[in-house]
């Protein structure tokens, strides 16, 4: 463990939350004694260990075991009192404003996930219930704007990249900065930072104050991939799920770097919505993309879903390598045709209602060592039911490798074991083996990466 | 009936409800067909009548009886499709951007009442319960803006007053808009415009381009008193308990002009609030003001007051006559000791919320024939509670004078019947006699006033 | 002489000469001293006297005998102390924000003229000289930007004018804030001012923040029209031509309303230009126009248009009697030609460089008795020299009502002569005789119209 | 000579320029074909070429042997034609908004100087007229603005450092960014980008989106370090003595990194002004830093500035070793110390009138064989004449190692002589044989460095 500085505060809302009645500060008070305290106490930790870089999980929540978090009732609105906090979210003993920010997000988002569900206000068991939850989230968070033209690209990748692959990521960031795009991550270090962090440089080089960079992420990852603090929106999604049906729904075109297993079950995820039948003619560009050195890597992933989901998947995205500038290119032409083509439907420009997501995409997935052992992973059922089972198995992986929950399973019950049939067994087996291989499963300045899975064929 | 230019427009929404989900959508259809219907409608057709200067309901809904308001669904959106508008409201064929935003202000507030209502969000039980609801409600319409500095001021008087009241209402605008002020009314003409007319020149005047100019109504009067088209934030509360409630609650000073009943009805109410033992230490500046030709009104007025509700109630306001610059500078003085006081409370600048409002005066009162004559004006009852009375008997008599309802009921059912003490019946009498012969009853360019009610000794 | 409120005063800049270098401080001191005091003096002395109705210069000096306006350094810029101000410029004590601003441009215009002059830089010489000067000194006032869609009505018209014609004015402003026009004046009373306070009023109901009233006058004209409050910019033009100049170089449009001989030289002074053979595929939208009551006035002076410079020049304007809102659409439809001609000549939207001024327009006319009576006003002349020497009959006129050295001059000699063909003084005599009857010369207020001049055949 | 890629293509003015009258629409196209031509030509080249990081002016001129820019007149202003440009200053064809910015600032700055050189308005031979022309070309480039509080912080350094420097002078932008600072540099690469680069990523971490970026330059200077692409405020001075005022004059306080003899130079300058008695009680926070890397050096600077200026030149800057946070601590600090000086003596915030600069830092310097060879560097005389003819010595070094005419001079005439007293020649010798050691003389990637200079006893 180690040893860190700490600070004492008392902050009050900043961009969220500013205006409450004295019901809500009351609810928010016995929020913060009930039980989704120990949720917003730990998401809080991680916005407050910003810039950090480890991304364990445990190893964040075990430095600051006295940490504590209060909310305190004052006729005007509410006040967070920190107790122990990590000293690195103030200058001077004053927080950092992106962090004040973020800090509030996050009470916005669990309080307003925790109200509408004890309200009953959502329904979580048809799919549209469930868009109708994730719009109505995001719209909380003032995320939707009406009005925008399309520009925001998701870039997906690993937290745990090459130097070179980071540097990469920061070219592409730039060249799309550079050419009015906004960037939505999923706001951690590495393949989540990189993009924001050219684009900053290149849109103030085009003088556009206005650059977004939107992160998306959930409870159990946000710990383990503490936001970065270039993000000027940020939203917790109660679960994977409902953020990859943000991130697909407000992207406007997705960019897949390197990465682990996180970023497969991503790829995987989008593929198996993009294959759908009702989404054949919906245009929605995706690059998969990577530095000279990331060659080979690009190349595995790329067999890796001919082997499995063929070529009707592959020809959904374009393979470019060592190319930003031409990945830029690319994905501004891409917008242009998604514009056009919500201009003639009718569609909003910032939310993605045409695209089909089925439901199988959308209910969570719980990583129990049975459930992982039963996951179809056979050739017997149609496409995208085998591409939504794919993503489960790696969500799991992430689950085991990086999340709190997972972590603890596989401590008590040993690695995870996922059957299948030998042609989709094989590549999985060997495409996970090279991420071990590639360090694309280690932490940075970790031990050797005990894998938290056996593929059995 | 009047013969006016029709025009048929479709508009889209500006100010609200711009980002809608699909599901809300097809809630707002099936309004346009369901029984708020015509509600909003009547709402419409008020707004789009904007600076006409009829103030019967009667009147305007007979004038477009072939007015239809249809609400279309788009993947985008909503869009209004309005047939057989008043052609006043457009310029060129294109909607005036104020009617617009005023429009889809109605159809924000009478949906997120509805959809409160049938989502059984709402205690209407409890006096808590209904300031909560207030509280929403103006949130819901962006009126309440943290930070902000107190500085709004209601107004309050008749929407029929003479040219020199008029031009009084506006001088006492002007030189509150000198000092920085901002103005609250009940948005239609008469008091309602003269002290925002004013205003908005002295806010020029001194390069202010963020003046506010509040209306606050609800729906059996907007028809009666469309809004006037310098108000930039229209509500509209559910009833008149709402709308008194949210006058008292978000104004830090309030000023009562000449008027006749309502204005009557509103000035009781505030002086009830004022008397209740729990708001003994809260400051509240109120100014009772006219010009030189409506001193003996103002002095009626007063000893009515003096009459019923003694000398404590005349000790929350100061009576000044013809004088604007030292109502505005005596109100300016007064929201500092109402700025200090919030301050050292920790309230809410934006919301009163520590004003003690007795449920007396939270429900609504229905006047019907049999509630207007069994109303207690005795003396054998708490003062504030004779001051809940006998702003009934005044809000029956504006129903019974101005608004749909009630007009239909004296129609079917003859005047009204108000009984109680001499003591007070008397003074009642006096004052509405005094109404009468000063034309404070009648509406502009309508026939002799023919009283509504017979007060009964 | 009135009895006045008096104030002393210390104000600091507001919107110009915020920024100077020490040298410049010290000039403006020395300015403070030196020979162009008297002239700020004045300025600032109508500025503060805003609102005022008195137009006669001589009236507004003797009522502030002992004002003094002193300039002081400071290391950080200037402050100016003000002894004996009228007290109207103040509420409770501190500067209204426009009056500030005006106080500061006109001793920046002042400044600006007299610092050019003495370091040589202008070339009054020459055409092409004086119109570089009216634009350098319109660019330093900031009021040239560049990029700005053209939409800068000029309204021209008298300052004392009957209650119907101003509201009528009221009315055509109106119109022409609803469809996004701006509003330039000669910035005093009158239809100088009603125009504005229309569009005040429709430039808030189309939520247009950044409406322009732009006021142009000059030292001799202030002090008798001093600008009214709604002039959000102010520019002091050196003289009579230069400010006839600005007005037709920023005005995309031009609406003469009912007035005087003022009017009178400014309709001259346009037609002379217009029909100048240069101007011929020139686009400017003129538009003659005034209540019913004043029909027999417009048909008056287009009478006299007709019998002394002819149909050609008839045919530069449209006369529209008592409908504002075709005035409106008239003119807006004439500014499109306009964007559309400079669009593809490439013409700044700022400033109307391809309009051909003679310098017979240009240069200062002092109107001594000796100059008035040697006027050529014979048709033995090109048509734009007989319409300048028209003009400057009417300039001298207007100096002999209501401006300083005029109304000197005239008590000193007596009234001018002025002589000229029986076919152009007969209908000048008719035209001016009509000034009279209609009171269009008389001061509000003021005793009755003594004649400056006299016509003789 | 780099083979380059290269574009023609034709942009308008963005910024500056806007707004110019025919005349001087006229008087740019002069200047495309007279005498600054070749000026403008080599400044808009650097700026074309912002991000190369080739330092040495031929080779820069060389690599684009056949751009050209000419300038257009347009009837609505001005147009450039670039031929042969560089085509990393665009995005698909369109220019990238800074550079576009950049280039029409130097067009500005170079006209207004030539301009008012011409036009005979500047004083230069004496002192104060040196400084209004310094105080005037910044205004006129819109970088004085009133009413801002102190926060400008000038950072010292070289163009060529290692990795570790640079990325220490990123981190002390990062935290002089977090506490609100702005930065000035002479908007180079290296220690000229650092700073601004940590800046903008800790400005947008505290959400502050108006951070400066000012870099002032001369055209000597540009073409040898060409601008980098943060710097959002471009002035280019127009020699190296105007430039030195310039930083110190808007700057509120200046920190000191590794340099070359550049940075001697700056040094020198700013402790013979800070030294001068007049400006013994004018608070003026200096900080001398960089890594622990950098420790040596920063030591061998000290004792030399210790061995020829003595202690008291000591005591007006601190030292800080390898600390980021305690030198934006420090710098907050003094800057607050300046902000209260110049409240209590009513100096402006944006120019620092109250420093002394002695004449004989204020003429240009020309680095003749014949002038450095006849420098007086010997203790007879004021310590801050001394400190002047120090800051020559390295002014000429300067010139000799990157700027067209030095080159060419040392090319002709081989190495300059610099002869002076042992005591004070001895520590210079070690200094300049340290600076050859570390690399500081030497060109990123060029040849092993010749020095330019032969130090004589």
């Amino acid at each position: 463990m180690l040893k860190r500085t700490k600070i004492n505060a008392s902050v009050s809302p900043k961009g969220s939350l500013e205006t409450l009645s004295q019901r809500e500060v009351q609810q928010l008070r016995e929020t913060g004694s009930g039980s989704v305290y120990r949720l917003f106490r730990q998401c809080a930790l991680a916005i407050l260990n910003t810039g950090s870089h480890s991304d364990n999980a445990k190893t964040i929540l075990e430095a600051y075991p006295d940490f504590e978090v209060k909310i305190h009732q004052q006729d005007r609105g509410i006040r967070l009192e920190l107790i122990n906090a990590p000293a690195d979210a103030f200058v001077d003993g004053e927080m950092i404003a992106s962090t004040r920010e973020m800090l509030f997000s996050a009470l916005r988002d669990i309080v307003y996930t925790q109200s509408e569900l004890e309200n009953k206000r959502i329904d979580l068991d048809s799919s549209e219930g469930i868009t109708d939850y994730v719009f109505h989230l995001l719209r909380n968070a003032q995320t939707l704007r009406s009005g925008v033209e399309p520009k925001m690209v998701v870039c997906w990748g690993g937290h745990s990249i090459s130097t070179e692959e980071y540097k990469y990521t920061k070219k592409v960031g730039h060249e799309l900065g550079l050419r009015g795009l906004d960037i939505c991550t999923g706001c951690g270090p590495g393949v989540m930072k990189g993009p924001m962090k050219g684009a900053t440089i290149s849109h103030a080089k085009q003088r556009n104050l206005k650059g977004r960079y939107l992160g998306l992420t959930e409870p159990g990852i946000i710990a383990a991939e503490a936001p970065n603090p270039i993000v000027n929106e940020l939203v917790i999604l109660p679960d994977i799920e409902k953020r990859l049906e943000a991130f697909v729904r407000v992207g406007h075109g997705i960019i897949i770097f390197p990465g682990g297993a996180g970023t497969a079950e991503e790829f995987l995820y989008l593929l198996g919505i993009l294959t759908h039948p009702d989404n054949q003619d919906l245009p929605f560009p995706v690059i998969l993309t990577g530095p000279k050195s990331a060659g080979p890597y690009l190349q595995q992933l790329h067999d890796f879903i001919g082997a499995t989901l063929g070529e009707a998947a592959q020809q959904r995205y374009r393979m470019i390598v060592n190319d930003p500038a031409e990945v830029a290119r690319e994905m501004a032409v891409g917008i242009k045709t998604v514009r056009q083509f919500r201009r003639e439907r009718n569609d909003a420009f910032h939310f993605n209602w045409l695209l089909k997501i089925d439901e199988s995409f959308q209910h969570p997935f719980e990583p129990t060592h049975e459930a992982m052992a039963s996951l179809n992973l056979t050739r017997e059922q149609p496409l995208h039911h085998l591409a939504a089972n794919l993503r489960r198995a790696f969500s799991g992986i992430v689950a085991g490798n990086v999340k709190e929950n997972g972590i603890r399973l596989i401590e008590e019950h040993g690695p995870y074991e996922i059957r299948g049939e030998t042609t989709i067994m094989h590549p999985l087996d060997r495409l996970l083996q090279s991420f071990v291989e590639q360090h694309r499963m280690k932490l940075p300045g970790g031990s050797a990466y005990e894998p938290c899975y056996r593929v059995v064929d």
